[in-house]
């Protein structure tokens, strides 16, 4: 799809979702809980976070309950990283199903109000919280399932390649990709190793070039995602299959897992200060900011 | 599979077999031969391993009969390097097929009872020895098939990745896969590396976290063997296709497999050591040998 | 397929191509024309290869056409890079398609002329000249795509690796595949790395070490190439193609690309000159020019 046209389909949501690209006929939708703003910076209710730990089967679910599209703002962010260390530390948790409470969407991604006419120093403290959300949901102990029951594009899509598994709700009008270069964005090299590490080189090339969505079934295909049920089942197909993981003793899965996922960690562990450099110079660019703004303007349009 | 399941399939055969998970009906087969076990540490007689060599061909068969389930014991797997070794010197044996005289089982995998209750000294002897056999079976520069007539957990699917080419009985009851963690061990970085250049990361890391075991045909799904065939066919289609690969010039194949596989086995060579500390201070944990006794008690039951 | 049908199949083509396997009736296509002899050394008119730039759409399109089968000589090699370099740097043109002029071939591989009976500086000029033109094909800033409209062995394939998608024509007979141990040498390691991104460990390593040539629909299969269309549409779907590519905005799509393929150039470029000794010092050895020499003697038998 053409830039244009992903900016087209973006403007249903208003500020906060990055190419949401969503297939809704929701209006009004895209007004922002005053509630929510007049939080920001201070919150330490997990407003936008609901997290239900259940002691008995050692299971907590995330639900992401940010309004309109769980766009991954600073505060949203932040409020996850802080969620996930306390259930880290948690030894009775032992598995996290993460979902969405918003209907049609898992999580937009990046808010891109983060990004638009802020300083250098508040581009960096964002994308550190970034960078720390996936160290913390790659690298988690935890078992991880992604129950992604809406649309899930750029950091939705970064989120679910965090976890351990992905179940989505089988709807071919949801969408899953890394799509940052249809906004004239680049995803950075731990997104593209994430996605590698899940569908290999050649379609991450393709993915990440073109910035493919793909729509559920296509996402099961190249598996991206890992099952596909109906939409009223994929919470509970997620806690099914979190059983089975759980029948694995813990610490020979933590140890494999850390196997696995330790080398691309560590890379961006190694180069979490040059990482930031190099997205606050590229997105404080002058023909960047522009690329925010015209599409910044679109949305405001489409609202009027 | 819950460890519980695991370790009650495995009861069937005895100590010898690490997780071996067969579908068995089979008696009485979970006594060792005292022949066999008067003839440890001095075998030079390849009693446990027969080797048939046609010059005519510059094939060399390898069967493994080391009753009941092909446990890759201390001696079994020394006369293993030491047979390669040989067939390796002698310039007129271009190809090797490997499979297993025993009936339902190619190889159980590792010999739990070289792990427990042993010293420090005799595990790092044992661990040397099946790096040994996979720095020699990986880096052949024969042509090596592996004619997987029976199941093939753990070490047993690691000796089949190491050759080049995998056929496997299509009967859905043999299964196939690094299990290691159903019991509470772990596949180490050279095994886990050898399964990735096979099925890619993705699927090692579901594999290997969850210790799965796939049927014939799921395996030749994901790609963790090359072709099916019926039972007794096994042996003859190894042969047949052991000629297509020995049509290819030694020299530019051998070259080819060493670029492929070079960085790999580099990987174990210059962290042998290491790799053998890692596996003795792991599998001599107090948590570990508690689990071990476990499962020889929950064997020896099972054999009561 | 053994060594000697690979040889018998490449003798309708005469001494150009490497292993083309070409299922023709084509005869008297192996001469060479005077015309292009006399200009080799100081070709400036770009005759092996025709290039048209479209302004109005911003897309070259390459059409190879030296016969008889497009061979990689170190001319062709050089007007190659050349065209490239010139279309590179013109900041109007934003995507190159890649086809042959000839019948039933897209390109043989590299010119076996230039390796046979030849000095040691002259192998090595000539293998600087495939390394040239595979870093500035796989690391171009410009979208590329190949129009496979023939068959396309050996350096044919790397050519067509080199693109960042590949559309090939549905026919059966035409095949595509670094075949190269089939003759008895060797695809280096950076052809290796660019098909093991393409298509995967595994594969590539079976392909490579059996010197694999697959008919057009096996090679959609593996992921070798990325469409089939009728030949007759291969240049019209490469056209429609691109207008896809050239959606996404340049520098996004650019960095995105010098993200997932700069590791593999960077290898190449840091061990050029080992690189190039590399093949120096195996291409003439007496056992390969030997291979050579039989394998020429057997076109000239084909020809008289």
């Amino acid at each position: 799809m053409a830039l244009r046209n992903a900016l087209r389909n973006s403007a249903k949501y208003g500020f906060s979702g990055l190419l949401p690209q969503l297939s809704s006929s929701g209006h009004g939708r895209v007004c922002v809980s005053p509630f929510l703003l007049s939080q920001r910076r201070n919150n330490s209710t997990s407003s936008k976070i609901k997290v239900d730990f259940d002691s008995s089967t050692g299971v907590a679910v995330m639900r992401m309950q940010s309004p309109p599209v769980n766009s991954l703002s600073l505060d949203f962010l932040t409020e996850f990283s802080i969620s996930l260390e306390k259930l880290e530390m948690d030894k009775s948790c032992r598995g996290l199903i993460i979902t969405s409470s918003l209907p049609k969407v898992f999580s937009a991604g990046l808010d891109i109000m983060e990004m638009y006419a802020k300083s250098p120093e508040s581009c960096g403290v964002f994308w550190k919280a970034v960078q720390e959300m996936w160290l913390k949901l790659y690298g988690s102990n935890m078992v991880t399932i992604a129950a992604i029951n809406g649309s899930s594009p750029a950091g939705g899509c970064l989120m679910s390649l965090g976890c351990d598994y992905r179940i989505m709700a089988e709807n071919p009008r949801y969408s899953i990709g890394l799509n940052e270069t249809q906004l004239g964005i680049v995803a950075p090299f731990w997104f593209k190793d994430t996605m590698v590490n899940t569908v290999g080189h050649r379609t991450t090339e393709m993915a990440l070039e073109l910035g493919l969505l793909y729509s559920a079934p296509e996402a099961l295909k190249i598996g991206l995602v890992d099952r596909l049920v109906p939409e009223d089942q994929v919470l509970t197909t997620a806690t099914e299959t979190m059983a089975k993981w759980l029948a694995i003793p813990d610490h020979a899965r933590q140890i494999t897992k850390s196997m696995m996922r330790k080398p691309t960690i560590d890379k961006l562990m190694s180069n979490r200060e040059a990482d930031i450099h190099n997205f606050v110079s590229f997105i404080t660019k002058d023909s960047i900011q522009k690329s925010l703004r015209m599409y910044l303007e679109m949305l405001k349009k489409r609202k009027g």
